[in-house]
């Protein structure tokens, strides 16, 4: 219930500690305080004390962090000690990049189906999986219990599917799709809208050249 | 100049402005009031005014901004009038999806080449361009006048690549692997973490679970 407080910022931060921890983990570092965390990770010694605060603090100050409890810890928080079912909908080059790229696996993300409305592409195996058409999709959702749906489709549809996938049962939508959509707010949706991270990229360059900054 | 005062936050909301603007151009709308424009995009009106009074504010308040002149403003301030030239390393599923998921040629991203390590793949034919070896990036980059590069290579010798594109003359990186990058600040740098992402995902499902959310 606690937790009711914490900001997405905040939420958004965890997964970068994560990250962070579990190098220094594969490292062999025992231990760190949040200044040294702070120089690795460039955000405030102040900022890590009060984000981890949140959580109850895992540990001392001063006398710094245990790496691999804070590294469990975090994870657990994150919820990588449970596993979900995960399906994939679209099945093109994006799609198939995202089902083979992902060690996913291994932090509790099971591959379970992926789907296309593309009859070319029925029964093509993608990491040993045969691409289904989208009618099957509502029944596979229920009988399988599926909790998160990876849209991988053109804008045009895609919120016709995500109300599809809501009214069966999914927790959560990963959005590549080029719109926002519109679900109830008891499902989550993460946006990965890859235009828009390319033209801020251009922005900042143009502005950067702009102001004669080299 | 003036843009120097612009926040980060701005910034990483101009693309979405445009795309729904692009959105209400398609439909044939000419004029939208902030107000209008705040309940499609579920912002608040007051964040939109304020948005936009970074840029000059676009137009007369009340009566509401003009879609195509709005939309064709912000494209410009994005510099979609530009062009840029990218290149991709890492031709494994991401790197092969992302050359050819885009349309990003129209918005002024222009694909040069693909480059890779695995000499397996060297010379396949990604979306018209031959793979290439990674020996060669430095030259290309610099005799093709090359602005962004694309990382989809694993996070192990991410920054090495990294440190070898600035020494070339990279002005903007877009980084997916799985490692932040240690650049000069004069070099801008867009990550997409997807791991990350699919994490915060995870947490907000469960974190609303165990409220008993539904």
């Amino acid at each position: 219930m606690e937790n009711k407080e914490i900001s997405q910022a905040v939420i958004a931060r965890l997964p970068r500690y994560f990250r962070y921890l579990g190098e220094l983990k594969d490292e062999g570092i025992e231990r760190i305080s949040s200044q040294e965390l702070s120089d690795i990770m460039k955000v405030t010694a102040s900022q890590i004390r009060q984000d981890f605060n949140n959580f109850g603090g895992f540990g001392q100050q001063g006398y710094g962090y245990k790496v691999e409890y804070l590294y469990e810890e975090i994870g657990r928080i994150l919820g990588l000690d449970m596993t979900h079912n995960l399906i994939i909908i679209g099945a093109g080059n994006l799609g198939q990049a995202l089902a083979n790229y992902m060690n996913f696996e291994r932090r509790g993300f099971l591959f379970r189906g992926i789907f296309d409305n593309n009859p070319a592409l029925y029964g093509k195996r993608i990491r040993e999986m045969e691409v289904r058409p989208m009618e099957e999709m509502e029944s596979f959702v229920r009988e399988n219990h599926i909790d998160i749906a990876v849209l991988t489709i053109p804008k045009t549809g895609a919120r016709a599917v995500a109300e599809r996938l809501v009214d069966n049962g999914i927790r959560g939508i990963w959005n590549f799709a080029h719109i926002d959509l519109n679900v109830p707010k008891e499902i989550q949706v993460e946006n990965v809208h890859l235009s828009d991270s390319l033209m801020k990229l251009a922005y900042n360059i143009n502005r950067f050249e702009q102001e004669g900054g080299i």
